[in-house]
């Protein structure tokens, strides 16, 4: 531990992460389909110093990031942390945003369309869970609802089985681009059923069946959604976590797997 | 409308509320068995009074209630709000204490015991929802999990039935001490089924079985809470909101009704 | 108090509010300067119905709502709440938006424009606090952040004087359009300072000397809020509550007065 | 990159982490006086297992938690993940508990007695940010309140400076107990002033005094929280976050580091 040595340096030495968070913005999100969805993002934006050379940082930082006002989206992510880094001599910069993402999505069975919100993040740059040297691609992050229907309440039970909403919370890190629609639709594979903004009979019926044949435990879920991720040619690395909303508890039952862990099991 | 005739009156003839909001203390809360809760209340004070005579007010009441500390419980509320009443000449005070209440419960089958955790919140003196003169009782709040299955999706399918959990937030003014353990056991009668902290297998087909054969819209919840707390002879002003998170979508159904809606019908 | 008589009537004749709450989507604002801000919005839609008739309200309220999609703007108020009253023979509808709205502002002395986002709600209907026969205009609300000096800790001091956030909700009911942009920047008139997005030196300076040279409590900034509100010839009723995240507090001051509150003291 | 190999293996070779989150008990925690603080704990439990072993892993995970019911204290952590550990054969387990802590704190003047509340956090086990073989002592996390004052306002203004409330999340893992009103005086000295829950006005002026000739950034109160949990003899792993809640500002400017990082700097 190498930590004591530096008890007695100067304040000035130290290496920080500074920045700015909390704050809102207008946004645009290329689409899978070929438009730029307008949303609104939580942003943080950092940037890894030297301690001597934070002084005005935080105020360039802002400064840098509202200059790309009213027009931030994602394909400015590499511009943006390349001027911040040159500015600040900084080692490292790393950039947040937080948004809902719409999908319109039709019904089972009447094909009814609904839109569907999806909290989902970009973080880009070199201080990321995972490292890379070149940062191509940035760390995407999907929160997906679905539905899971407990496989013991229905074995034990003479009719109907607990189910509830869950959440599914994917972060992957890919070669290629992925689009956030095809990360979503991943996941939404993985639970007991998915779900909808508008149902009509028809659909609610489906749906309900559908659940009590396909029960899984939460755990259950997180496995398919890190197999279909491990699985992926484009994803380097993931990590699932899967919180369900237990509907006979005030607790949640939680999952969680990642492409490391996965890699223990060899 | 008496507005705008008091436009061109000086700033110090206007009566406002003032407080502080937002801090957290340990509390002592009686129990229905004899015993003293102790747990962890957020807290809201505030007086009414001329704009005139607010200069100190803020750290007046500050003082009063920290003066009470470390014993702050449910009992010393007419004491306390009295002497903010009088150190500060005020028109009216409220007082406002939110904390977790926790009781014991035992399983339905196995009888296994658990805690369970409800929101609950005391807020007493003249500023709350509904006037009382002398404000003799505290208004009480319970929120209250329960578990919903939904009528339409059990009927229309084969097998199975969407369920979820729901949140009853139950308010009542009453003219006489109603223990919270009475309320919010008022409260959990109201749902498909009940919820629990920790069920063994037995516990776990009962409630499946029992939820399935008890299917209740949100509002049915809703209904069946407030004719509850209507027939009650000491509650004398009641509000139930329920809200059904959803297992097959990602929003909620609600439903409220309170005591004044009830009358309407008549 | 009638409410006694009806706790033997049957479930059926109960009048309940039902709806659906806790669902994004996308939301286009009509703008000052003519344009239409794309922005997300948190809704909340309820009817008024006997008991026997909710039957299937929510998912016609859910139909409703989603068949406006994806242009949903508050231009479509009249009409959607006017299609669910009529859908659903319901007495009352209420139909509530919050989303955050943003505003390009120039900084004091640079000149330096930046955005900054404001927390907003259109609440249409005849359920809102003010009721009114035609429910012509909505119950518009902004949360607009200024900054709060204490002239106690200035006037006590030898130099500085303690200064932090704060937050004014205005709730405003007018008889005639009102817009955000007009309601935002009378709240940013009664603080310490303005808060703004991004400042150079200069604003600084300037921000830190005007806020020195103002110091308000949180009670001034509610009651100069509350007169330029009453000064207002269109504003019919309003609230204000202004929350000051102390700086050398863990817990927040607040005051409150409404229009009623002021009719008080005539 | 050894995942992809794994994508062919079957869903039961995965090693995953299940358990409970988001429920919520009275604990108890030894407090540096002797006594034995009564506060509300939410409470996260997790054990690390092959797929193949979970199936009952959450409910054993729950029971043997609520074993321990109602006397659940910072005591129990080594006999309850051996316990966890043991009966579900886990390679590793981790327990959080997160609680507000109360701490009389004197007034610096007048010495007026009043209670501060931290957000405090232990987490144990072996899955905590750093790694220990024996998982001795468990990660301490405290969150605390201090006041900054923006030495660049302070020095281009002819008076007053901007300052705010901040919070200081300070984690840290050591060889040896460290009491939480240790660590948590051990942050309270980074910034420009303490906080207090109750002030005379001789401590108001003496805090605002104090602050003004103790201008630091967040990056300052940063590096200094740092070097004291960097000298500190039994500390061997820290970060340290802090987030500015700006006063001319809707949003916050943060900074971090962590002991890592300032070891880069040698």
């Amino acid at each position: 531990m190498a930590l004591h040595r530096h008890s007695n340096s100067t304040l000035e030495d130290t290496v920080l992460s500074v920045g700015i968070c909390n704050f809102t913005c207008p946004v645009r999100i290329p689409e899978k389909n070929g438009g730029l969805q307008q949303t609104v993002a939580a942003i943080t934006l950092t940037a890894k110093e030297p301690a001597s050379q934070v002084e005005s940082s935080i105020s360039t930082i802002t400064g840098l990031l509202y200059s790309h006002l009213p027009d931030i989206h994602s394909g400015l992510f590499p511009g943006l942390l390349k001027s911040v880094q040159s500015e600040l001599a900084a080692s490292e910069v790393c950039l947040e945003m937080r948004f809902p993402y719409f999908i319109e999505k039709a019904a089972p069975m009447s094909a009814t369309p609904s839109l569907m919100e999806y909290q989902c993040a970009f973080t880009a740059g070199s201080a990321g869970p995972e490292n890379t040297e070149d940062g191509a691609e940035p760390l995407l992050t999907v929160v997906v609802p679905v539905t899971t229907l407990c496989p013991c309440s229905k074995e034990i039970s003479e009719a109907g089985a607990h189910n509830q909403r869950a959440a599914i919370t994917l972060m992957v890190r890919a070669k290629a681009l992925i689009w956030l629609e095809d990360l979503i639709a991943l996941a939404e594979a993985c639970g007991s059923s998915e779900v909808y903004a508008l149902l009509k009979r028809p659909d609610e019926k489906y749906l309900t069946e559908w659940a009590y044949s396909h029960p899984m435990f939460v755990e259950d879920v997180a496995r398919k959604a890190a197999q279909l991720a491990a699985a992926h040619p484009d994803i380097t690395w993931f990590s699932v976590a899967v919180e369900s909303f237990e509907s006979i508890h005030a607790h949640s039952a939680f999952a969680l797997v990642d492409s490391e862990t996965m890699a223990e099991m060899a």
